[in-house]
């Protein structure tokens, strides 16, 4: 009797093999074993799993020093049919390399990525102060592109470990400013059924305000708010249209089958012209939300029996 | 073969026959040609209700010029089982009355119900300067009590009207303060269903606040206006178990079955320790609601379907 | 040489001696030894002060069970020139009293003040269920009704020790319903400059809503909250020039001439088209507000600093 | 007699020639004329004024399409010694060159900048789907490179007019996605005294949040919010030390000699724990701020002097 294979489930991942993503990817347990394709972007990453390619993609969705990763967050506001099922946290460090011989004063030109060099400028213009920057497509590939001739450049901003993906010599190591940096990223798949709560959930919502009045910013964190909702992010994004119209990235404690959480969601649906559920999952923090008993799923409960005794005149 | 007799319904009024809330009771179609048992106070005709004695109880619970009737709000407050079915409004206008050959400067003691004298004291400061008051239980026993020696009135503040009850002569006319003064008063019946909105509604509700944070009457006032509920009154009782607790009547736009209203109540709910509701019923001055479209009906119905979809991940 | 004798300050208060106004009389140190005038009613002793025939008169301003005293509010409200310079609480009990002789089971007519009445209510209905009541101008003069035959009266609510001064049995002690009951008096003088701080202050204020907005309580509050200022009263009151419009006699906690209230009740100027600003005093709980650091004066010094400091280009 | 000549001011911009940011040093008025010095980067624009080098710095803030240029926004927020002293817009159009003689599908390498790439993108994955891009540091830069054999590059995403400055070939004009386009620039001078309001006028901050509480943010809106004071831009950034913590980066109409701006500064003064004042500044698209008559400056006015009278015991 023949044996049955499970088809192997197949994750993208913004490649090569050493970038942080991947790094991500190594936390969840579902992954293991399974197939992983590295893409170069963030858009291809979420096109494999709209296409059907992948079942899920590690994207980067914030970095703690560079802030919002837009265009994850504008790649989520438009596409359909994705959602958010766990989120990753994983530090941020630097080295700084170089092919093996080369010395901290011959260095003209470092390659990295924009966000890589972004935290590691300052120690940059300290050191190298007259280094030009070219910017690179991954952290990994920075260092690759030190053995590609066109390139011409000297040295390369590169995770730790880089090392062992290529024959570099690490120059300088902790070269990041903030040392406690990390970068935030979600696995994103198809729409499908949401799960149970785990107790530390975060929801996440993109949101476009009515614009026909002021004010519109204060009323939508007022429905969060009545409902004792905790935020721990709000970013704005343009909608793109013309100067001045913003759409909102939130994170808000809790998940969607928390009871305050539904609740505040039915609010802002009513109120917002445009609003998109990315999805509720466990937070990597594990950080459960601090809430009210006033905005316990029993509070909902006792307060929905209440008015359903006083419609049908059965209240004391 | 015997007719069948429907029972008379009975309605509980402030006595006698000449009063303002006769007044109001004239104003209930299904009242007319019931029994009509006059009563002497607020506190007989909620307990007539109660005791099942009569089916209804009209009140005053508001007046324009001299505020809340504390102790109707104070009754409904603590009185359990009854609920506010209508709402009634009644213009209040005074004439001043005496024996037949009393003139203007005879008059030493000036009888009158206290919210009547209230809205009469400018023009009998004015006019009688020297005139004393003396209490009376109604505005039509105040005429009564022309003819009772051991009161040892002089005039006394009356309904117009009163001329047909009460062999008294008008001495003066429109002697309240405010010629545009009205009353309103509220029907009472035991609990019941609650039955459907006439488009132009109120619903009544006394809400204590928790006493564990400041800024809680804010809180309340928010979980109106994240709906678009507005308020009409907004009145402060104190509880009465020491200085500084106050309970708050409210009554706000629309009614119970109003989805927005029904979701007000239950962040009230939540949010309450206490919270009693008094009644949805039609509004005495027939004015619909303004809202806007995110508060309609039809805005709950359509997020509840949104959630829904969400939560199946049926969602586009 | 002969002697100068000051001229001795004038109180007005409700008289008789043995009300709970002369208990708040006897409180304020400045008045021992002074002349204390009697009145009628609250409209006189403000009118006392007024017209300059009184320094100043103290009155009833809020009861914890029976809530504000409506006439003193709005004559507050309205009477331009004066202010609160001074709080004090007096506690409520009541005592029973008849001539000597009388058997509770012969008590038919209850007089007293309808205050004290309510307060006492469910003693006399739960112990003189047949019992009926007659208003009385004060809580003595319903004492000293016992022996004015006209009046027929059978027993008497009344201050305790009140058997001083009038020749009367107690029945029975404690009968009012709540034993921690206590009334909020105010002592009324004509405007003067406000002194300074006590650290334990309240601010009492009347403010007429704007009519041209829903959400205008809210933004009320509001002007308080974003300045740390707590509320110890918000109470409703009738404008009176139609049904649905109110003013709000306000207490806050501070003084007008700590930053944040002045702050506060300058945006609040600038919201209402009506303010009344009925005086800074001492808390007579000697309660001092609770606040953060951010609405200290030196907070508001600091900000001004800095605003100064970026006007003129000198900010670091 | 020497003449004297006045020393030229000088202005840095991101250069070369042609770019976006020198469309809008052309918009200044006093500019033209002046030294216009080209600079390699944001950071290098503004190192030049700080070091007194340059006069002023005019950079990229916002773009309609692509939100907020993050490394602007921090370098404003740390930086000490700068204020933005004028706005400026600048429609962003984009045409796609090339080497004469090239043709569309002959085209495997685009280079442009990364910005510009984004708001291209559509139109290229549609007309060149197998294309693959190349970033660089200039929309002119990229022009540029097409003449550098090194890069190997076969067209560029550039700006209108760039075939004036290269030896191009415009094979498509209006590729960027998004045809109303814009981007805001800010002049930024050393700090100096503010001058007067223009009456159409934009206050730009920088606020961290006290992280003690939740709720901060609705209540930094709400300083904004009691004195009338809209925003047109309220975007976060991440504070860097950890994930969760933002500053956020504000614009707020009006100018902070105008009252209600100068008390809501205060207000977020004392509330924050860093607040960056980053100027006052006539707006590009001259729009008067819209307030109501209780936030004018009369209104101000007005409330100081009925304190100063309630203080000094002079008022009504």
């Amino acid at each position: 009797m023949p044996e049955t294979h499970p088809k192997p489930r197949r994750y993208s991942y913004l490649g090569p093999a050493g970038t942080f993503t991947e790094a991500a990817l190594r936390q969840v347990p579902e992954a293991q074993g399974q197939e992983w394709a590295p893409v170069a972007n963030i858009g291809e990453a979420l096109n494999d799993v709209v296409t059907g390619y992948s079942d899920a993609a590690m994207i980067a969705i914030e970095n703690s020093v560079d802030g919002g990763v837009t265009v994850a967050q504008d790649a989520l506001a438009t596409i359909k049919g994705l959602q958010i099922v766990g989120e990753y946290l994983v530090p941020v460090k630097f080295v700084l390399v170089a092919r093996h011989g080369t010395r901290l004063e011959d260095i003209n030109v470092v390659t990295g990525h924009p966000v890589a060099y972004g935290q590691c400028r300052a120690w940059l213009d300290d050191q190298l102060p007259r280094h030009r920057h070219l910017p690179a497509t991954s952290n990994v590939q920075a260092a690759a592109d030190l053995f590609d001739e066109k390139k011409q450049v000297d040295a390369a901003i590169a995770p730790p470990g880089i090392d062992e993906h290529y024959d570099v010599q690490v120059l300088a190591e902790g070269i990041a400013e903030n040392p406690d940096a990390v970068t935030r990223f979600v696995l994103v798949s198809r729409k499908a059924p949401i799960g149970e709560p785990s107790g530390a959930d975060k929801t996440s919502l993109i949101v476009e305000l009515p614009n026909d009045r002021s004010g519109a910013l204060l009323e939508l964190l007022e429905q969060f708010a009545t409902r004792g909702v905790n935020l721990t992010l709000l970013a704005s994004r343009p909608i793109g249209d013309r100067m001045g119209r913003y759409r909102f990235v939130i994170d808000a404690e809790g998940h969607v089958r928390d009871e305050r959480v539904a609740d505040a969601l039915l609010g802002i649906k009513r109120f917002s012209p445009n609003v998109v559920f990315l999805g509720s999952y466990q937070r990597a923090d594990r950080v459960a939300a601090t809430t009210r008993d006033e905005h316990d799923n029993e509070a909902f409960k006792d307060a929905r029996d209440w008015l359903r005794a006083i419609i049908t005149g059965q209240n004391a």
